[in-house]
Formats: C-alpha cells, sequence, structure tokens
C-alpha cells in the first residue's frame, strides 16, 4: 500500500529523475511545494514546458540562445579569429564570467566516448570543421577547453588530426594548481603538468 | 550583459527557489533539461502544476492525501485509540515505512516557533485537541514525535499542558545511541539519555 497521494507521487518521480537527486531530496522538494502558492507553482509549471519551445541552438556555435545567431556570435567587438571549444553550454558561462575571453565559442555539446556509443557525429565536429573552412575572417587559434578526463583528451586528439594541416594555433588551458591550492595536497600528475608548464615571473 | 535565454533564466531562477538547491545546480537542471523530449518536459510540468490541485489534507489527521479521510485515517484495522503526532507528512512516510507502528497520525505541519513567528494557532494544535475530546473510540494514547529540537520540545511542553488532565497516556520516542552507533562518538546528551532509558535484557 503506497500512502502518498499520487499527484506527490508524480513529482516526486520527476524530480529523481535529474541527475544528483535521489529518493529523499525529491521527496522533500515534492513536500516543499505543496507549501508554495498555485501561482508560483503556475509559474515553475509553465516555465518548465517553454523551456525547449523559446530556445534554439545557435547556428554558429551551436550555444543555446533564444535567436540564432547568438549575442556573442552577432557581436562585432569580439574577436572571431579565435574560437574556443567547450563541452557544455555551461561551460561557456563558467569561461564568460572570467572576462577573460573575448573571442568567440564552439559548443561540442558533449565528448567522443566509445564506451557510451558516442562517435564524432553524434557530437558538433563536423560543424565545427565546417565552420573552421568556410569562416571569414578565417579562424587563427582554436582553444581547446575540453575536461582533461579521457574522453576529453581523445576528443582533442580526433580534433587536432582533423585540422592539423590547415595551419590553424591549437591551443590547450594550463594545467596546474589551482589558485590557493596546497602543493602538499596536489596529486601528482598535476604537479608533473604544474612544473612543465612553469613561467618565469 | 546576460548571454542565457531568458526561457532558461526562469527555469534556473525556480529550482534555485528550492530548499537546498543553490544556483550551480539549479543551472546544471535547466540545461539538463534541455536535453530531454519534450514530452517528457511537458510531464514534468503538468505533474507540478496539478499537484495542489489533486492533493487535499485530510480532515482528521490533517495530513496529505488524494481525498479525506486518508488511507490511514479510513482504515479500521488500524488502532484508532492511540494517535503518533509529527511535525510533517513525510514523518509519516519514515514511520510507516517501519512496520512497527498500527495506530493513526496527526500531523501539525510545523512547529511552535517564536522567533519566526509561528505560534500555537499557525499549526494543527486546535484540531488535535478538538480529535482528542471528541473522537470515538476515545484517544487512549499520544505519543508525542516531533523531532528534539528546542522548538519540538516546547511545541510538546505545550500539548501537554493542554490535555495534562484528560487521563490520556502521553508518551515520546526513545533517545539513545542509534544502531551501528559508536558510544565512544556519542554526544553527551544522547549517552545520559541511553543511561537513562535502560532497559532490562
Amino acid at each position: 500500500m503506497n500512502i502518498l497521494p499520487k499527484a506527490v507521487l508524480h513529482v516526486i518521480e520527476s524530480f529523481e529523475r535529474l541527475p544528483g537527486i535521489g529518493p529523499k531530496t525529491a521527496q522533500r522538494l515534492a513536500f516543499y511545494l505543496l507549501h508554495i502558492p498555485q501561482a508560483d507553482l503556475d509559474r515553475f509549471s509553465d516555465h518548465i514546458k517553454v523551456l525547449k519551445v523559446n530556445t534554439v541552438l545557435c547556428d554558429v556555435c551551436k550555444n543555446v540562445t533564444e535567436e540564432a545567431p547568438c549575442q556573442i556570435c552577432g557581436d562585432p567587438r569580439r574577436d572571431h579569429t579565435i574560437i574556443c571549444l567547450v563541452e557544455q553550454p555551461t561551460d561557456v558561462l563558467s569561461i564568460e564570467k572570467t572576462r577573460a575571453f573575448n573571442g568567440v565559442y564552439h559548443v561540442l555539446h558533449g565528448i567522443i566516448d566509445p564506451l557510451n556509443n558516442i562517435g564524432p557525429d553524434e557530437i558538433y565536429i563536423a560543424d565545427l570543421l565546417k565552420r573552421i573552412r568556410q569562416q571569414k575572417p578565417a579562424v587563427e587559434e582554436l582553444i581547446i577547453a575540453v575536461n582533461s578526463t579521457m574522453e576529453g583528451e581523445a576528443t582533442a586528439m580526433y580534433i587536432q588530426k582533423q585540422i592539423g594541416k590547415s595551419g590553424i594555433k591549437i591551443t590547450r588551458l594550463a594545467h596546474g594548481i589551482p589558485i590557493g591550492g596546497d602543493i602538499e595536497y596536489a596529486d601528482e600528475v598535476t604537479l608533473k603538468r604544474a612544473l612543465e608548464g612553469r613561467r618565469v615571473y
């Protein structure tokens, strides 16, 4: 016998499908929603319903946007000769927050991951290659800013191979000790990269 | 300049209002939802919209239910002479999971908390007292199963005072070392309660 009302159960089940939300959290969220005004529930509900309807992928960089081209690709003050390649739209947000990058982006929406059946054709690599071939002004630098996982490294290698002889400068983000990080507690690979990448004061 | 589409921003804001969900998690959830089929979004959206519409409070025990009286209050096989008093509907779920209680419940939907302007009239205490006065068969035991916080203790005291002379047995959950817990690491108050509440083998 389940003593939970179906309406509550359905909301719990919906929350449980979200990443990082377990049964206890889903239950807590559903019961929390029982206490908020119906108008707020309606607004929450409507926002979810139109989330995908009111967004598109930018036809240039594949970032999520209200209308194509996105604000960044449509901005003449940005340097369109430098493309920063990221895995996810959230990575664009993180890099934009630094205010340290004035180029443009290309969002792969994933990473090459053979174990999960994700090959080059499942992510926006072909679009990147085509963009590099056709873009005016020509692309001069591609910053590969994918995560430094096995899959990230494999994807970076694949892309390097594809555009290797085009004369485009291919760079990657620096690895090293995070600011405020403790040398004593840094892992060996990070410390090795920090040494290799050391810079003159 | 905010580069996030409004539709995404709205969903992030909705998630951020939920307890225990910070800006980063809200962002991660919103971008996750961009990848699921519209049909699933519609279902999620609909479930939230009808959550409150399709639930009521049981007119006997004030638990959240599909229709009043709730399944527990309407069950003749349960012992209606023992009422277990809890703060929240989720506490009912936790106690039901033990399968160790065959009585009925009363849900306060809160706790007396003067610092947050919650007095006895803001929670379902009057309904409990009326229920105790009027219920047939008469209530014989009230198990006070509120949390052992300052507010919980104050609420327990208040209720004891209100029904003190009615001859009803008032009990509380046992405090002590949790199963699997380590005596060495138990706090003093818990250990003191465990000693006071010691039982013959």
